[in-house]
C-alpha cells in the first residue's frame, strides 16, 4: 500500500513555484532531484513552465490522473486539494501544510481509499525512490553527487518530528552513514510512525531503522511490527522523549504506585529488542555500528592505539559500558610483538606505537589481521590520530581488504580531532570513524546487546494463544475474597495451606494437617469486618484450636445474631522467606504489564521493579529475576542457601498467563511473596486485585 | 619558580634545524611564533643563521648565558646537553626526549637548582607567553590570526600525556574556547602535574583548569594545591584514567573489600569540588561553561526553543542529569506571550517557534532578555537551526549585549548540525555553542555543582590541627580487646554498657543497672579462646546472673587451672536498631578514609557505601548520610520514625577524628552499628581494628 509514497507511478507537486528557494519551489526541485523515474506534475493556478516541467491548473486537468499528491498550500486550502486529488485518481497525499480541518479532511478523502502522511509533517526521502520534502538538507544532499550506496548497510528514519528527522539525518551524512530513507509523520492523522516502519522491514533496504517518537499513536500495533523487525533481524533504535515526566497513575496498588511515565514503554523495548538511544550521536553512533555488523555478540573488545593513554581511556569507557577488554594470551601477544615495538604494548589496550602507522600502516593492518583471526576478542577500537591530511588514504589499500574481510566490528576513533577527509575516506573503504571513546563504547555495547538478543528471540518458546478470561462478570474495583481465592485457584498460585471448617473437631484436624501456627477466620458474607467482629485469631498453636474456634463463632455470633455463617478459614501461618512483590497493571497504551520487585521497605526506597509483557516464559521470567538489583541475594551470598528459583519463575510465568488472560482484572499485587530456599518452593501470602472499571473511572487509566 | 618556564629572560632550543617541518625545527618555530618577547638562541653544533636566528654551538657560548633550555634531542644525549645548560646558567629545561637515563640526568643536574618538565613530554604552549613544544596542533594555533582572548575566561589544560592534552586543546579551538595554557608532563620525573596547576592558579589568569591523569605523582599534595583552587574559586575539571580496574586491597575488613580503585580518587574530588569528566566533549562543555559561569547557583533550567520536539528532548536530558525544567508561573508567561505566537508554548520548555529567529530574532532576544530578569530559571538552553549562514551574525547586534549582561548562563545548541561559522559567531559575541543537548546537560550541571560546592567550601568549619597519636605502640595486625577498649574510650565511641565483674553480686547489680538481656564473658589475659573455654554466656536475663557468673568461673578454671582470671565482663545485648557500618582505611595514595555504608546484606549487595577523608564536620557526616541509597530508610518510610541521624553524623565525625589522629591504626570497622530513633542514640556493637604494621607488610599496601 506505501508503494504508492515511495515508488509512485506519477507525481503531483500543488502550488510549485519556479523560484527553488520558496517552499514550494523546493518541494518540486527536490522531487526532480530525487532520482524518481515516473513523470512529476507541477500544478499552479497559472500554469505555464514550472522549473522546465509543464504545468496544469488543477490536479483534474493532468491527463491520466496522478497516483501521489505532495501538498504544502496553505492549510484551509487542503480539504479541496484532497478533493481533486482523489477526483484525479490519487491514491495517496503528503500534507506538509499545518493547520488543516481534520474533518473536513476526513469529509474530502470520504470512501475514496486515499491515504495520506501527515498533516504539518515534513515528509520524506527515499535515497532509492521517490521524496516529498522542501527540508533544506534534503535539497542539499539529493544536489550533491552522491557515492554509490552499499546494498544492506543502510539506515532509515523514521520521526514523528520533522525537524529532528532531518536534523538527524544532515548529521549522519555528515558522518558518512549510508541512508535508504528518512520519514517524518507530524500529526499522524492517518498514517502513522508504525506503518512506515512495517514498510521499510517489507522493502528489505534498511539494516537498522531509527525512531524519534514522543509517543506511539497506535501502542497496540508495535508488538506486531517489533516483532517482524525482530524476525527479520532488523535491529530498531528508538529516541523517545517524556522520560522525565512523573505522569504515574492512581496507585491503588504497589505496582502501579511503582510504573512511571515510560515504564511500560522500557518494557516492550526490552522485549522487542529496541535498543534506547538519548542524544543524537548516540543515535547516529549505535545506528552505524548496528547497520554494518547487527548480529556479532560482543563482549571482548580489542583496543588498538598508537597512544597508550588514549587506549587506557577507551578501555575505561568499554568497562563502563560492561564490556571486557581481557589481556591477551601469551601465544597471541607474542604473535603480535613482531609488529610492535619494546616500547609498545601486546597486552590489550595494544599499543601499536605511532610507527604503527606512520610506517605506512603495515603493522597496525598486520595487527588487526591478525586478531582478526583470534577468539580473544570480538571487536576492535582502533585509535589512530586521523587529523593528518591523506591518513586513511595512504593506508587504504591495505585497510580497504581489512574492512571487506572483517567478521568483527572494527570501529576507528580519534583522540586529535578527526579531519573530515579522514573520516570520509575511512566510510568510502567501508569502515566507520566514531567521534569519541563513548560512543565507541555505545555502539559496541548495541551490537552486543542486540545480538544476545536475537539468540533469545531465536530461541523463544512459541506463544500460546492466551484462554478466553475464565472469570464470570467481576464487579470493579477490589476483588472480595471468593473471586480473588478463584483467580488464586484458576492459575495455580501457591497460597498458604488453608481449609473451611464448620466444625471445631475438623478445625483441629485441619490444622494440624497444615503444620502450626495458624490463623482462624470467621467466614461470613454478612460480616465483611472480620477484625472488629472479633473474627479473627492469629498464631493459634497445637492445642488451641478447638478454643479458638468456639471463640469466633461465639463473637461472630454476638456481633451479628443475624449473620450466616458458612464456617471458620484455617490458614497456616507461612514462615518468613525471601521477601518479594508480584504484581499485575494494564498499562494504558500496551495492556497489561507484570511487575517483580523486592519485598519490604526496600522495593520502595530502592525502587528496585523489574516489568515485562506477557507472556513470559520461565527462562524469560529467569532473566528477569536477574534483573533485580537485589538478585544476588537470592543467589545466595554470606553461605545462605540459594533461593528458589525456578519456583519463583514459574509463579511469575503463571502470573503473567493470568495478566494476559483475565482482562477484567486491571490491578494486581501479590504481596509479599515468600521464596524459601532450593526445592522449598515459593508461596503468595497475600493477594489484592482490582477489577476493570468498565466506565473508565478506575484507577489507572490515562497517563495521557 | 615555575616562571622560568613562562616568562623566561631567554630561551634557548638545542639541536634546532632550519627546517620547521622537521621536529626540533618545528620546536624553534613554535617558540619564535610563541609571542615571548625576550632573545631565543637556536642551538646547532653548525651554528650558522637557523630560521633567520644566529645559531649557537652549544649553550655555553651563549653570551650572558640562558634561563630556559628546550631539550628534543635523542635521550642518550640529554645528561650532557643538561651540564651544559647549567653551565650556561640556566634555571629551567624542557626534555621532550624519552629515553633518558634518570641516574646520570640527577648527576647532571647535581645541586644547580634546574627545575625540568618532562623527560618524554610534549612541552607546553602559554597563549599569554612563552611556548615549547612540537606539537602540530600548537603550531596550526600559533601560526594563524588569533582573536584577541577575554580576560578571566580562559582555559588551561594541565596533562600527564602529552598527546591528549594537545589532542584536547585542538578540539577546544574548534569549540571556540578561550585557552591560556596547555602544559603536558610527561614522565614527571621532577616537575609534575600539581606544580603546574598550583602556578597556575597563582597567575590567575585560568578561570578553569583541566586536568588529565593517570595518577598523581605525590597525592599528598592534592589536598594542597585543590585547597588552593577551591579558596581561589577556580574550578577544576579532571579526567582520570583507571576507573575499570579492580585494583582492591587484601581485604581484612568490610570496609578495605568495599574499596575500589578509584574510591581514594572519588572521596578527594568530592572533599575539594573537583569536577570529573569522562570523555573529551563533556571535557570541553563543562570547561567552557565553568570558565564564563563558575558561580552560580543551577537548579532550575529554561529551555527555549524553536522546535517542540527539540525542547522536550533538552528538557528530558536535563531532568536525566538532575536539573528541573519548572512551569513558568502564568504572569511571566503572560508576559512572554507578547512575543510567542498562540501556536508556540510559553511553559517551559518556551517554543518561540521558527518565526522568533527568522524574524530577525527579536522575539527571541526579548524572551531572553525577560527570562534573565526572572527568578523562576537559573539558566538556559537555547535550541535554534545553527545551520543557515549568517543566522548568528543577523542577530549579532542584539544578541551582544544579552551575553554581555548575562547573570545567568546562557547555552546554545542546535538539533540541525551547527556551522562552524554560527559557532565561532556565537564565541565572538561572549556567548558559547553546545553540540548537544547531553553537553549542555552535563554543562550546566557542573555549574550547579561547583556553586553548591563553593557555599559548601567557605562555609566550612576551620580545621584543628589533628591532635598528636594517642596510643600506646601498637602490635602489627589485628589489635586485642584491651587496645580496642582505650581507642574506643579516647575517641567517645558510643558502645554497649559494658563492666569488669569480680564477684557474681557486683555481676548482678551491674547487669541490673544495665537492663537485661546482657552477655558475659571471662576476662583473662591467658584465655584467647573464650568461647572454647565456655567464658561465654549470651542472652543471660534478670535472676540468671549470678549462677552464669560462677558457671564461666567455674568452666574457666578447669579450662586452665592456671589462668589468671581478671573478672567476668557484663555487657548489655543492644536492640536492633538501623543496622550499618563505620570504617576506616587508610589509602597508600591519600591516607586516611572514612567509610560509612548500610548493614548486613544490602552492604555487599547494594555495594551502598559513601567514603570521604578527615576531617568530617558533622554537618558534612550528614551530608555523606544523605549519599547513601538507603538514606531514605533512615529518615523513615512507611510511618517509622526517623533516625537519630544527629548521633550517628557525631559519630562518624569522632570517627574521621581517630583515622586523623591515629596514624597508627591501619583499618577499622564498626559493624555493626545500631542507629535508635532520633533522640535514642546510636551504638557501635562491634569493633575490629588493625595496626599498620611498620615493616610494610600489612594488609592495605599498594594498589600501584
Amino acid at each position: 500500500m506505501l508503494d504508492s509514497f515511495f515508488t509512485p507511478q506519477s507525481i503531483a507537486v500543488v502550488g510549485a513555484a519556479d523560484d527553488p528557494s520558496k517552499m514550494r519551489g523546493k518541494l518540486l526541485k527536490i522531487a526532480l532531484n530525487s532520482g524518481h523515474k515516473g513523470p512529476i506534475y507541477p500544478v499552479h493556478p497559472k500554469g505555464g513552465i514550472i522549473q522546465g516541467k509543464q504545468g496544469y491548473t488543477s490536479l483534474t486537468e493532468i491527463p491520466g490522473g496522478v497516483e501521489l499528491v505532495l501538498i504544502a498550500t496553505p492549510g484551509a486550502t487542503v480539504p479541496g486539494v484532497i478533493r481533486e486529488a482523489v477526483a484525479a485518481g490519487a491514491k495517496a497525499a503528503v500534507i506538509l501544510s499545518s493547520g488543516v480541518d481534520m474533518l473536513e479532511l476526513a469529509d474530502a478523502i470520504g470512501d475514496s481509499g486515499l491515504r495520506y502522511m501527515g498533516p504539518n509533517c515534513e515528509g520524506y526521502v527515499s535515497l532509492d525512490g521517490a521524496a516529498a520534502t522542501f527540508a533544506a538538507v534534503a535539497d542539499t544532499a539529493l544536489s550533491e553527487e552522491r557515492p554509490a550506496l552499499r546494498p544492506g548497510r543502510k539506515v532509515s528514519i523514521v520521526s514523528q518530528s520533522g525537524g529532528l528527522g532531518f536534523a538527524l539525518f544532515g548529521r549522519g551524512i555528515k558522518e558518512n552513514l549510508d541512508f535508504h530513507a528518512i520519514v517524518t509523520t507530524g500529526n499522524e492523522g492517518d498514517l502513522e510512525s508504525l506503518d512506515f516502519v512495517d514498510h521499510l522491514l517489507d522493502e528489505g533496504e534498511s539494516g537498522v531503522i531509527v525512531m524519534f517518537i514522543e509517543g506511539l499513536k497506535t501502542p497496540a500495533r508495535f508488538a506486531e511490527v517489533a516483532g517482524k523487525a525482530a524476525d527479520k533481524g532488523v535491529p530498531i533504535v528508538i529516541m523517545k522523549v517524556g522520560r522525565s515526566e512523573a505522569g504515574q497513575r492512581a496507585a491503588v496498588s504497589h505496582t502501579a504506585h511503582l510504573t512511571g511515565a515510560d515504564t511500560a514503554y522500557d518494557a516492550m523495548f526490552e522485549r522487542y529488542g529496541i535498543i534506547r538511544v538519548f542524544d543524537q550521536e548516540q543515535m547516529l553512533s549505535v545506528a552505524a555500528a548496528l547497520a554494518r555488523f547487527p548480529h556479532v555478540p560482543v563482549k571482548k573488545v580489542g583496543v588498538i592505539s598508537t597512544s597508550g593513554g588514549a587506549g587506557a581511556w577507551a578501555a575505561d569507557l568499554c568497562g563502563t559500558a560492561g564490556l571486557d577488554v581481557p589481556v591477551l594470551s601469551a601465544p597471541l601477544q607474542k604473535d603480535l610483538s613482531e609488529w610492535i615495538p619494546d616500547f609498545g604494548s601486546t597486552a590489550n589496550p595494544v599499543d601499536v606505537t605511532a610507527n604503527a602507522v606512520e610506517s605506512g600502516g603495515g603493522p597496525l593492518v598486520s595487527v588487526l589481521e591478525r586478531l582478526q583471526q583470534s577468539e580473544e576478542v570480538d571487536a576492535f577500537i582502533v585509535n589512530i590520530g586521523l587529523h593528518s591530511p591523506g591518513r586513511i588514504q595512504k593506508l587504504g589499500e591495505r585497510l580497504g581488504p581489512v574492512f571487506a574481510n572483517a567478521t568483527k566490528p572494527i570501529l576507528f576513533t580519534s583522540h586529535i580531532l578527526p579531519s573530515d577527509e579522514n573520516m570520509a575516506a575511512l566510510a568510502s573503504l567501508g569502515g566507520q570513524g566514531f567521534h569519541s571513546y563513548t560512543a565507541c563504547a555505545s555502539a559496541l555495547d548495541a551490537i552486543g546487546r542486540y545480538a544476545a538478543f536475537q539468540s533469545k528471540w531465536k530461541a523463544r518458546p512459541p506463544v500460546a494463544p492466551a484462554d478466553a478470561p475464565k472469570l464470570r462478570d467481576l464487579k470493579p474495583g477490589v476483588l472480595d475474597e471468593a473471586d480473588t481465592r478463584a483467580l488464586i485457584d484458576a492459575y495455580a498460585i501457591p497460597v498458604p495451606p488453608t481449609a473451611l471448617a464448620s466444625d471445631r473437631d475438623s478445625a483441629a484436624r485441619d490444622a494440624a494437617a497444615m503444620g502450626f501456627p495458624v490463623v482462624l477466620k470467621i467466614q461470613s458474607p454478612d460480616i465483611s469486618h472480620k477484625t472488629e467482629a472479633g473474627g479473627v485469631k492469629l498464631g493459634v498453636g497445637a492445642g488451641e484450636v478447638e478454643a479458638a474456634f468456639d471463640e469466633i463463632i461465639a463473637n461472630a455470633k454476638a456481633y451479628d445474631p443475624a449473620a450466616r455463617i458458612e464456617g471458620v478459614l484455617i490458614q497456616k501461618m507461612m514462615p518468613k522467606g525471601h521477601e518479594l512483590v508480584i504484581g499485575v497493571i494494564r498499562d494504558a497504551d500496551f495492556g497489561p504489564l507484570v511487575m517483580l520487585g523486592s519485598g519490604g521497605i526496600y522495593l520502595e526506597v530502592l525502587k528496585d521493579v523489574v516489568f515485562a509483557p506477557p507472556p513470559i516464559s520461565p527462562e524469560e521470567a529467569k532473566q528477569l529475576i536477574l534483573g533485580l538489583k537485589t538478585a544476588p541475594i537470592l543467589a545466595g551470598v554470606r553461605g545462605q542457601k540459594p533461593a528458589d528459583i525456578d519456583a519463583l519463575a514459574a509463579l511469575v510465568s503463571r502470573v503473567a498467563e493470568l495478566a494476559r488472560t483475565e482482562t477484567g482484572i486491571e490491578q494486581i499485587d501479590f504481596n509479599p511473596v515468600f521464596v524459601y530456599p532450593e526445592g522449598e518452593g515459593v508461596v503468595a501470602v497475600d493477594a489484592l486485585a482490582v477489577a476493570v472499571d468498565p466506565n473508565g473511572m478506575a484507577a489507572g487509566h490515562g497517563h495521557h
